[in-house]
């Protein structure tokens, strides 16, 4: 049980907006603010910030809470709102759910005084999140690889969260599959799961890939490895910054390179939204549950 | 072996470069007429179409052979070769493959003098095809719907060839899928395949999917199924003309219906050209085999 | 609806037992006759052959209902029931669901009198059936193969209901699955499922499989196929009479060649006695469906 | 590059004589000892053990390498060889591969000096062992329960290296998986992976599974969880020592309990040994890449 009764959402994209259904869904009093221009839920109670926040205990930030590292991530809101100052003043004595927490705390003082807890930071939560980036990524080899992905040749670098994911749903989809690791133990899941295995360090002496998903966060694609391995792939860079794949070089080699970055609420912010939401029960619980084992 | 020397293809889209492509690879020598605003393999010897006619036995026309029901499926042509008449003449005594022949054949009563050999209409065509219709469809799905495929709601409405392959492909990419038939032992299969079944007949007696595939060239999603069935969904229609879905009645109940059509070529050009390039070495195979045993 | 109120079970062995159990929990009344040696669910009636068939309109003897062509089979049955001549006239006026009842029709002609109904020659009986046929063909695979099913190099041969299901489950598995056909469509069939496609008449230029599986029930493995493709396999032989292995050839040769047979009732007679269930219930239907239209 | 030219066997069963015909292949010459009565590859060059130890300077022992922690685990050998005193003596100046090497070092000190590496302590093994694990567990799940695998209700407890090896088989083979952990991002892969997720902690408050299979090596069905969750179930527990099925218990309340352990050995020696063998290359390229760095 949660025994919550209502949450107050600040701002946001569709994720929020499927989020939000969904709470309301269970029983939960929705305060929105930040959807002026967009239709949504008429059970959820549109209303401005200051009165959603006074509303309710639990507010939810955005993910990420901000892009600008000035304002919130509200692309649905009329006005900007500005994160400093003021703006964490009035979060004191709430618990507030966010996205990429440390972008806030490097805003202003005032935000190391917010109860902020963040979602996006739980490793199930990126667990859950990588079965909509893999589709994403999926997708967006569809649309740019001329065969299809059924009996296409694919590698994918890397064999941590996403990296599992995605050779998951390729090998799913027909796709053979050559993944790529550093570890001996992850080359064994690999071969385990009935792809082919090969260490990281060697992509450079495999080609004749169709399609290459890196997912691996520093540079394995540089212009030796891209000149040897992707001569004649499309290549699909989902690792976060810096990256994994000297676009440069792959320009210059006539390489088709596509970074691809927020998958999932991109491409499904249905799923995203409610991976949020089971994220953020799973918190409230544990802190219910915390609270009953200090009371005894 | 199909000691062919040389194939002349006649207009066609990105599904003929592949084909041309491939064969060059296999050692045949291509002279292609109709692709005069596009870079193909340098290989492939580009002329017009009276000396492509003449330089080959063996004459490739596009899928289908025309579109306009007047001038050869040339889209990367500069100019509008007529089918009519003249056309067909220079073409006896060759062998034609031919994407759709009875659109020809309905053209002018000369194309009855040629030896057309329909290659679309080839049951193992059809079968291989229903690979990239089954990628088509789901690509556009996950354009479409806002969640994951993976733990959506599926129903294919139809077990034939492209049901049974798109069926496949959504169970693959885990998505919790119903199929409908008609026959009690299609009913067996689709069970034995770890799918809910249901009769196509008791459709509207089911609701709540996310996504709805038809397959089935007759009026199944009235407006009376789509009230009962379809209200959340979204619905992509692959049944060839009539088509299976009242649009006029979704657009009024306010249900994302969309009619998808020639998916292979338009998402998988590449594999659909190589699939075109089976299905014609096979037929040669057939009439190798028939001459020699002729002979003997 | 059924709208059956009771029904005489007549001999069989486990599947008649969980059909049974299963009937009891659908509220149906039984009356068993022929399991005399064992134990069986409490709510079922335990009689003798001429009160249980004076009980129920509707009768099912089992699958088949006779092996030695003489009497009843019944393998926990204290006594022989023969099946000559007075047999069938106590079953005059019944509804008689039995297994393979070309073999009762030859016995005597007072069968000819019996209104039989064969559940064993229905269509989606065979495609059901052929589930647990092929997860006995690879237990048996697992007891006699030294290596692991999965990365295993398997042979289908024969693309029929058995072949199918065979060869899902084993790609299921992990193996590498090559499945033989004789038309050409079905290799496509089989290509678009992943497994590699041949010809069944050139299996002979194949060779190196660990495991042979045979579903075609004429003579595929002779002598000279042995030799050429078998050397090193396990081989088993799925095809009823008069089968497809040269078994003389295949001890000459020193290759484990093994018959296996009525698997479904062997290796998981819960599943093959529902199967048996489903089907009953789907003729029963029909039967209703037909007499009320009939009435209309 | 191994730059192996022989390695000396001593003892073993089924799995070294995979394992050595796998050797041979490779070109390795092999002195095997303590295979007196089975016949082996005659490439294999049978001697004894005092000369087998002086051929090679690579020694393979038995996985495990003693059974009663007395004599070698040597199952075709006519003699006990004893393990104490002289023994490891012998085998000074030797790199010797063993499995579960503490059992050696209990036995007598000299065994202390012994250059030991333990093949069976690497993750890498385990993590292959557990696919011919996955398939023992599942060929005796097979043989004891009634109905098919395929859509059976199964319960994995635990979501370890065999827990996922086993979920994902029987997935693969269309049962109703449901996998227990104790982490949430553990719950959060199972998802992932589209099996049901349920809290270890929680198993007794579910049932209606056809089969359980445990895997977690502590009490885990005690006899309150037995009569909750097991009453109808087969459940065989493969856990290591001291295992997690209360079997007293079990026998109390009528539930059919297996105890199954060393299945890779058991039930799928070839693919077991050739485990070993590619966990032993690993090892030695590891040592040659390490002796080479420390040249350079």
């Amino acid at each position: 049980m949660l025994y919550i009764k209502n949450f107050s959402i600040l701002g946001g994209d569709k994720r929020q907006i499927a989020l939000m259904k969904s709470l309301v869904k269970d029983g939960i009093k929705i305060f929105a603010a930040g959807f002026d221009n967009i239709a949504i839920d008429e059970k959820i109670i549109k209303t401005n910030f200051d009165e959603a926040i006074k509303k309710s205990e639990y507010i939810l930030l955005p993910l990420p809470a901000t892009r600008d590292f000035l304002s919130l991530n509200a692309p649905f809101c009329d006005e900007k709102i500005l994160l400093k100052y003021n703006f964490p003043k009035k979060l004191f004595d709430k618990k507030v759910f966010c996205g990429v927490s440390q972008n806030l705390r490097t805003l202003s003082p005032e935000w190391k005084k917010v109860d902020l807890i963040d979602y996006s930071s739980r490793e199930e939560f990126t667990i859950r999140n990588s079965v909509p980036a893999a589709e994403g990524a999926v997708a967006l080899a569809m649309q740019k690889y001329e065969g299809t992905i059924f009996s296409s040749k694919c590698l994918v670098a890397g064999f941590g969260k996403l990296g599992r994911a995605l050779s998951h749903l390729l090998f799913g989809m027909g796709a053979k599959v050559t993944v790529s690791a550093r570890k001996l133990k992850d080359l064994a899941w690999i071969e385990s799961l009935n792809y082919k295995a090969i260490l990281t360090k060697n992509i450079k002496h495999h080609s004749n890939f169709d399609i290459i998903f890196n997912t691996i966060p520093y540079m394995i694609f540089d212009a030796y490895t891209l000149a040897k391995s992707a001569k004649r792939s499309i290549l699909i860079d989902l690792a976060s910054a810096p990256g994994g794949v000297d676009f440069d070089a792959a320009k210059t080699l006539g390489i088709k390179a596509i970074l691809a970055l927020s998958l999932p609420g991109k491409c499904a912010p249905k799923t995203a939204g409610l991976i949020i939401k089971s994220t953020i029960y799973e918190i409230i619980e544990e802190i219910n549950r915390r609270k009953k084992s200090e009371t005894n």
